[in-house]
C-alpha cells in the first residue's frame, strides 16, 4: 500500500510538472468572449496551445458574424459554455506552423470555417466529410482533445490543425471573402450535392440574408437562373439589380405564386423562421428538390402528397467539408464571389449582433480584428 | 337566325347519328362494379370503346385487388364517381389488334396498370415519365378522352391505348405476376430511382403487406441487405425464413431500434397509417434517405434536424413510369420475383376486400377472372 501511495504521488508530481510546463507552452491570446446568456461580449484574455507539430498559427485579420454566432452567445441552443468566444469566418496570415504541417508556410492567407476537429476513423471522415463526423469539433465552444475548450476568431490568433484550415486564393480579399467560410459554404455545398448546379436550371432562393444573397451569387455563377422567394417586396429591386436574380416572387402574394407553380428544379430554403413548406413544394417541378440550410423553431408538418405524385423531395445540408470549402474558395476567387459587408471594429460588436438580431445588415458584418482589436492586458 | 336554326338541327343530327354508329361499334364488357360510397361490388354490364387503331384488346385472365381498389370503391380520396369497377393489376391475352398497333399481336400475354393515358406533350411525358404526366389518366374511374369513364380489370375485357400496355415476360405466372403491375413497380421504382439498389447496401423496408414483400424480394434480387421494421414482432419468421430479408425490426423495440440506428443507406416506407417518421430518420446513415410511397393519413411532422446534421433527405414515389414497368418485370422474370398470393373467385371479391381492409392477406389478393367471372346477362 505505502508504495502504491509513493507511486500515486510521483504520478501527480509528473502531472503538475506537465500542466506547469504545458503552461509555459501554451500562446497568449486575447478576444472578446460572451460571459453568460445576456450574450453580451467584452474583452477577454485565454490562452492558445502552442503550435503542435501539425498544427497552423495565424494571425486573424477578419471575422465574419454569423446568425449563429448570436444563438450561441445567448445559448439559444443549450449547449453554450461561457466564456464564450464566437467567430467560425475567420481569415488571416500564417505566423507560424509544425514541423510536420504540409500544406502552408508563414505568410499563407489562410482561413478557418466551422469545424477544427473531427474523428479520422469513421465512415464519414473516410469520405472526407468532416461536416457530418458524429465527433466533429466546432471551432467555438466546443471540447477538443484532452477537455481543453475551442475559441473561435473574435481573436487575435487562432491554432488549428492544419487539416482544418483552407487557403485563401490570391484576389480574394479578405474582408468580403471571410463571410464564404460559413454562409458561403453552406448554399455552395448543397448546390453542388443535390444537383442543383447545372446550366439552364431554375434555382429559387428563399429569404436574402447573409445565406440567401451567396446562395444567389454562387447559382448564378453556375449557369442556373434563379428566382428570390421572400416576404418582402422592397428586396426585390436589391435582388434583380445588384445581386443579379433572375426573378423575385414575394411569397405572400398568391397570383405571383401560383404563375409560379411547378417551375424550379430546386429550392434552397435559408429561413429558421417558421414557415409551411407546401407552398414551396408546389413552386417545383416534378422530381424538384427543397433544400433546407436553416432550422425552423419548431418542426413544419411534411407535405407528403407533392413527395409522392410529384417525386418531390426535401434534404437538407449543413457547412460544408474541407476539400469542398477550398474547392469553393477557389470557385468564388475564380468568378469574383465575395459577400457584399459592412465591416465593423470590435467594440462595435454588440451593437452588430442587436442589428443582425433585426436583420439589419445588407448583408453581413465583418469585423476588422487585425486594424480594431487591441489587448487592455 | 333560321338557317342558323337549321344549322345547328343538322349539327346535332349528326351528333346522335355519330354516337349511334359509335355505340354500334362499342363493345358490350361485364364486370364488378361498386355502386355507391358502401363499396360493395355487384355484377355490372357495360360497353368499352371499339378497338381504336392504336388500341389492344384483350381478355382479363387475373386482376389482383389492391389497397387502392379499397380506397376508390368506398370514395375514401373524394374523387370516386359511380358505378365504380376497380382494378390495376390487370393480366391477359390478347384478342384484338388496332391496324396501327406496333408492339403487340394476337394471343401475346399482356399487363395494364395504373395508367391508360397521358397528355404525350407535358416535360415528364417527353422523358417517358407519364406517371408524373399532371393529365395522366387512371386506369379507373377516371374521365378518358371525350368525357368517358375509365374502368378497371375487375371485367372481361380491357381496351387500352398500346403505348400503356406492357408484355408479361415467358416464365412469369399470370396470377402471382399481376401485382407487380402496381405494388411491384411501386417499390421497384424508388429502389432504383433513390439509388437504393446497389449490392452491399442497407436498406429498411416499413411494413410487411403488398408492396413490403416486393420491396424485401426486389431489394434482395439486386444484392441489398434489407431490413424489415415492423410494428409486429409475429412478422419476423415470416420476413426472414419466406421472404428472405436479413434482419428484423420492432419498431416499439427501443433496444432493438438503438442498436440499429444510422446503419441504413435507405429505408422503403409503406405504410399508410399515421406515425412518427424521426425513429426511422434516426435508423438511417449520414445522407440517407426515407422514401414514402403510402400516403399517411395525417401529414406527419418533419423531423429538420437529421436532415439538416446529417444531410438526410425525405422523398416519395408514386407508381412507375411504362418503360420501367417493363423492365421491372423482366427484371421479375429473371429474378422469380412473384407475389405470394391468395387466388379468389371474383364472387368473393366482397370478402376479400373486407379482408384486406383488416390486413388479413399474406400478400395479395389475385382475382381469377378467367375462370369465375361469368357474365349474367
Amino acid at each position: 500500500m505505502f508504495s502504491l501511495l509513493i507511486h500515486e504521488r510521483r504520478k501527480q508530481k509528473k502531472s503538475i510538472m506537465a500542466a506547469i510546463s504545458e503552461q509555459v507552452r501554451q500562446k497568449k491570446a486575447f478576444g472578446w468572449a460572451a460571459r453568460d446568456t445576456s450574450g453580451v461580449l467584452s474583452p477577454f484574455s485565454f490562452h492558445r496551445r502552442a503550435t503542435g507539430e501539425k498544427d497552423v498559427t495565424f494571425k486573424v485579420l477578419y471575422c465574419g458574424i454569423c446568425h449563429s454566432d448570436l444563438h450561441m452567445v445567448k445559448n439559444d441552443w443549450g449547449f453554450s459554455t461561457y466564456p464564450l468566444v464566437p467567430g467560425n469566418e475567420i481569415v488571416g496570415v500564417v505566423t507560424e506552423v509544425g514541423s510536420k504541417v504540409e500544406k502552408f508556410q508563414v505568410g499563407d492567407k489562410v482561413g478557418v470555417g466551422c469545424l477544427v476537429g473531427s474523428c479520422h476513423s469513421c465512415e464519414n471522415c473516410a469520405d472526407n466529410l468532416e461536416n457530418y463526423c458524429p465527433k466533429f469539433i466546432l471551432t467555438y465552444g466546443a471540447k477538443y482533445y484532452h477537455g481543453t475548450t475551442t475559441y473561435g476568431g473574435y481573436s487575435d490568433i487562432m491554432v488549428t490543425d492544419e487539416h482544418f484550415v483552407v487557403h485563401i486564393p490570391d484576389g480574394l480579399p479578405l474582408d468580403a471573402g471571410a463571410p464564404l467560410l460559413c454562409a458561403g459554404i453552406t448554399v455552395y455545398s448543397p448546390l453542388r450535392y443535390y444537383g442543383l448546379d447545372k446550366p439552364g436550371m431554375h434555382v429559387g432562393v428563399v429569404g436574402l440574408g447573409g445565406l440567401g444573397h451567396f446562395a444567389v451569387k454562387f447559382a448564378k455563377a453556375m449557369g442556373v437562373k434563379v428566382t428570390v422567394i421572400s416576404t418582402s417586396p422592397d428586396k426585390k429591386i436589391e435582388a434583380i439589380d445588384r445581386l443579379g436574380a433572375d426573378s423575385f416572387l414575394v411569397s405572400s402574394d398568391q397570383n405571383e405564386m401560383q404563375a409560379a407553380m411547378e417551375t424550379m428544379d430546386g429550392i434552397i430554403d435559408t429561413v429558421s423562421a417558421t414557415h409551411s413548406l407546401l407552398p414551396l413544394m408546389e413552386l417545383l417541378k416534378s422530381s424538384g428538390k427543397l433544400v433546407l440550410v436553416g432550422a425552423p423553431e419548431k418542426p413544419p408538418q411534411l407535405p407528403v402528397l407533392p413527395l409522392l405524385f410529384g417525386r418531390k423531395m426535401i434534404g437538407g445540408s449543413s457547412s460544408g467539408w474541407i476539400k469542398e470549402t477550398q474547392e469553393m474558395l477557389n470557385f468564388a476567387a475564380e468568378h469574383n464571389i465575395t459577400a457584399d459587408i459592412e465591416t465593423v471594429s470590435v467594440d462595435y460588436v454588440n451593437t452588430a449582433m442587436e442589428r443582425l438580431l433585426k436583420a439589419d445588415v445588407r448583408y453581413r458584418f465583418v469585423i476588422d480584428i487585425g486594424n480594431t482589436l487591441k489587448s487592455t492586458s
